[in-house]
This record gives structure tokens, C-alpha cells and sequence, in this order.
């Protein structure tokens, strides 16, 4: 079967935050970032592909369409596709999101 | 922006799963799901969309494919399109978990 753990998935890179794939298919991908303390994910669209962030450790801060919120685990937040969005780790801990797309942008219209 | 907090949104019924919507598109739906101890999702598959569960509280069983693994927090399990699948919470906790599925069952082909 496809299970996996999230956390023995999860990877932290020195120079940029990391990504892990967990699932993908042409319908979707699951990715799991982890980022340390200072890293961020520069701003970004998809066009034609919906993203998911869901918070899992650590205090962040996501930017969807110009607006940002302080994020926390627990907390799910959807960038809609053509959206800029951004997420970034102030610290002072790591900060672990999946990250839920679909459909996978290799396969998006 | 669209950002929720999951565990507000978890939702229980008495007589059965319940299903509570935390975003969708045509693209995607993210659902989370809570279960009493004793309750079950009912063996079934979606032709053309894939479903991904992530389990955030408790101890369960997800079965794919025939295939039964039991599940704790943190675990992703991913049930590819047209594979059965199903999910039981055995307790004696609650039991609360994403479910990602994608394309949304009503846009797939």
C-alpha cells in the first residue's frame, strides 16, 4: 500500500527550504516542505492548479493574493490557482506544511 | 483569504462519519473527517480521481486495494483512482483525518 510516514518523509535543506514528495499522479502531487528558521518560499503562481498548504509544526507566515496570515498547526490554507502565494518561516522553530496540488502542473491546462 | 483552522471545522455525528468541507474547486476537494470509536467509511472507489487521507488524531485502519494498514498521526495514505478503499476507526479514541481527492468526483472523466 501507499502509506507514509509524514515526519520520516521530511526533509530540511541549509540553503533553501525543502521539498518531499510524497504521492503524485497526474491528478495531484503531495508534497511535505520543511523550511528552518529564516527560509521562505518565494512568491509564486500555478495557472490552472489549485494549492493546499496544511501547517504540521511550527509558526509561519503564508501570503495568498497580497494578504497574509500568521499560520500554526492545524491550519489549512487554499491558494487558488493563477493566485500568487508565498509562505515563509520566521522561526524561531522549523516550520513543516504539506502542500496539496492539483492537478499536478506537468498536467494542468 | 480562504485559511481555516482544521480542528474548528472537525465536525462528529452520533449515527455516522461526518464529513465536513474545508475547500474545493472543480479541481480538488479538501474534506476532514471525524469518526467516533466503532464508526467506518463504507468500502467504495472513484473512477477517475484520487484520494489521499491524513490522519491528525487518533488510531485507524485504511484498507486500499484490499490492503489493510493500521494508521496514527502523521501517517498519509494515497488511494489511487478506482482502487476500493475504506476507513474505520477501531478506538478507542476519536478519529480525525484530512481526505484530498482530486479531480473534485463531479468534474472527473
Amino acid at each position: 500500500m501507499s502509506a507514509k510516514k509524514i515526519k520520516d518523509a521530511t526533509q530540511f535543506k541549509k540553503d533553501r527550504m525543502a521539498k518531499t514528495n510524497l504521492f503524485e499522479t497526474e491528478r495531484f502531487f503531495l508534497d511535505v516542505y520543511g523550511l528552518e528558521p529564516g527560509q521562505s518560499q518565494a512568491p509564486h503562481a500555478h495557472e490552472g492548479a489549485d494549492k493546499v498548504y496544511v501547517v504540521l509544526e511550527g509558526q509561519g507566515r503564508i501570503k495568498v493574493g497580497g494578504e497574509v496570515s500568521p499560520v500554526s498547526p492545524g491550519d489549512a490554507v487554499h491558494a487558488p490557482a493563477g493566485v500568487e502565494h508565498s509562505l515563509e518561516n520566521p522561526g524561531p522553530a522549523r516550520l513543516v506544511a504539506l502542500a496539496f496540488m492539483a492537478p499536478h502542473p506537468k498536467h494542468s491546462k
